[in-house]
């Protein structure tokens, strides 16, 4: 028994190409990147307000800095300079659990919570649960940005302008007020919580929300491996960890 | 003699993250993805211009149906779906030579060509070089769209409008024409030899050309995984493909 | 603070390489393939029952003809053949929860489970937590294979002759029985059970027995990209697809 | 027109797995992970010499200590420990045209040789075509083994004990030796090129050559990662480059 394989994303004509079922030359121009990947997300353009808050969040992602995935991409650069897509691919490997994997940990918190319960003692029953299993709360605290994360002040504002302010986002809030008062020491919402509750807002499923973090940092990979063509590190790092892992044989 | 390890692109103190020089806070919000994209590859925003063409590049790229590399992409996701970000990893590992290259390829012919020459005459140059090297001139033709690939009028229309339609797109123009004389047959210029064209009128350099179609084809692969999850192709790939090679046998 | 970067596994001099403490020159022409990775892995080189066993198991794992994996290498290989290794990579992103997973859950639960405790009260008790949790039980079970995999009879008849039949094997073979008295249907040990219960016996932690198929199976991958060389189907794949995904449109 | 499927690899029956038309159950236990490597690209088992050279070229190539490809395997482990084998993709993706390439490049020169030529002239006329092409000659000189490559003397002794010392490794050597001539200085043939020249005698196309080294370094960052888990340096190589790296701002 065979099944049907099927794809709504894209196909082509002789004379025009579509994506999501629409003309990909009346996109052209017209929607902006963020857009275009909210349209692949979600079958269709944002409005104004979706369009800002869903770009405001893919831009919080790009740039990191210095990462161990973007070191990674420029020693990969260094070993196979001719597949840039390569060294890209082997950035976003480092995407996993401990990077992107918190949005995803964040946004299947928020979206496998009860809704129809008061929020305060469902933020209060999370932070228990995750205190019973000795497991650190999703998309709480930073170890540079003690004192509160600087995007998700900017993020949060922006969702109450725009109508994005509901259910999760305030339920995230609420288990970082929780998590703070049962702790005693300050675990303000991080930067990948506020992505997780606004993504959920906009009902992307929490499977997908690493996703979020991928497509972004693959602009930044890019931009990395411009600079390590004229800047380069990777022979550098190379050196050093090779002479000093190796200085203490004989 | 040790180097020193540098970096412009981004970095953070206690209570502000900088991108390439600008509070990120100040970007959330005001510049959209395509805009930060380009801050990270060019080092300053685009003025508004800049930014409806480069967001135009950037929208090209990033869906294009079913392809190797989003097959790939859904087979990876079927063994490992604890790790999308390796399902999107994969899929840009085929972002190789045959397609994300030919951006490459031709925005290196336009930018080493010389500017000071009538470009005529450069244009017949570099296709009789092709022909004698019986290589085939990267940007040109196009198995679906014989007549004529859309994006290409469309990327060339908006190029003319605002500014971007000088030597590069010159060049690559009267390429496609000169080929098309020469072998007798239609080899209008392609998507990706409007997109090397009017990347080389911003000043990208060739080396990281390939990577707009990753960093773009990133977020449809993202897109093609959502609806993997939902729609599911893997397996019947899979269950098609081992049964059809293994059944000469015996 | 910071913390001394050291590793064990080779260093060079001017005029000699080693490996784990060994002389490259000594070991090349005298130890095998798998003898290596033996003792890359466990510091020493095996003996001689101990090579037969560890080799037995790589070579169980190297090859298994056409799956989701071998696909997505030969995907990628058609758009990247400037890179081989990037399709070798993307064939190993598939080897996950899924596939080389069962090996590491598999060996966890073996490692895990108490051994000083009666072994068929052990089994019975980990064929019930996976059937309380509605978890399937790694290492049982073939699609295949139902009445036995042929590898595993082979495995454990290896495993008693040369010393490896103890503990950890007692307590899988225990477990199949038991789960298929349990559920009434025959769920022998598979290939992959006998593997995480033999890796087990020789100390491998359970953490890097996943680690065990990619590395065979990066053999297989190259194998599978030479074939592809002179027997393609990755445009095929391709082109059906394609064509069957966008055939309900209109 | 559609193309039929075809892979000769590997297939399964209800009660039997075949490896290149070998049941596997008979070669499990028989034979070592370098024959069945052989098997896999050759189509046929090696006799005994065969499996002796086979496994000393891939033993050559499993662990260079700490290089590039096995810090970026680290690096991504540390942001994605939930999928080991995707931190071994990223460590094989530097194994591009700087490291495994040069086996590919100098196995290409060889082979592409006329071999009915006198070989001194042949080596002359290639070591002259680098020289006018500004070329450096793939397979010759080591940055630390000055004076000769260890693992050269000893992969050439054993192809003359064994039968694989004939027109490509002969060819091999005097371009290393007319290299020499016409630099003056010392040019001695490196592991890479050894290992090239006996791989052609085993009439292995220069195109599959790179995947010599991808499965054999395949082995080694597994080893990488599981030191990893013990004696970590992903983190301290992270701190340390981004602390430099955003050392002189302000």
């Amino acid at each position: 028994m065979s099944r049907k394989l099927r794809s709504a994303l894209g196909h082509s004509t002789a004379d025009r190409i579509f994506v999501r079922g629409h003309d990909l030359a009346g996109l052209i121009g017209k929607a902006n990147l963020g857009d275009v990947a909210y349209l692949e997300l979600k079958g269709r353009l944002p409005d104004e307000r979706e369009s800002l808050m869903f770009n405001a969040i893919a831009v919080t992602l790009v740039e990191h800095g210095i990462t161990p995935s973007t070191i990674a991409a420029r020693l990969t650069y260094y070993g196979a300079p001719e597949a840039l897509q390569a060294a890209v691919a082997a950035g976003l490997l480092g995407m996993g659990d401990r990077f992107g994997g918190s949005i995803e940990q964040a946004a299947r918190m928020l979206q496998e919570a009860p809704h129809d319960h008061d929020p305060h003692q469902t933020a209060r029953r999370i932070v228990e649960e995750h205190r019973d299993r000795k497991q650190p709360i999703p998309g709480l605290g930073h170890p540079t940005h003690k004192a509160g994360d600087p995007r998700t002040a900017r993020l949060f504002d922006l969702a109450a302008e725009h109508g994005f302010s509901r259910h999760h986002v305030q339920l995230m809030q609420l288990i970082g007020k929780e998590a703070s008062k049962e702790t005693g020491r300050e675990l303000p919402v991080n930067a990948t919580g506020a992505i997780a509750a606004i993504a959920s807002e906009m009902e992307l499923p929490w499977r997908i929300t690493r996703g979020l973090a991928v497509m972004a940092r693959a602009i930044g990979l890019v931009a990395h491996l411009q600079e390590e063509m004229e800047e380069p590190m990777a022979a550098e790092i190379w050196s050093r960890t090779e002479s000093e892992a190796a200085s203490d044989r004989d």
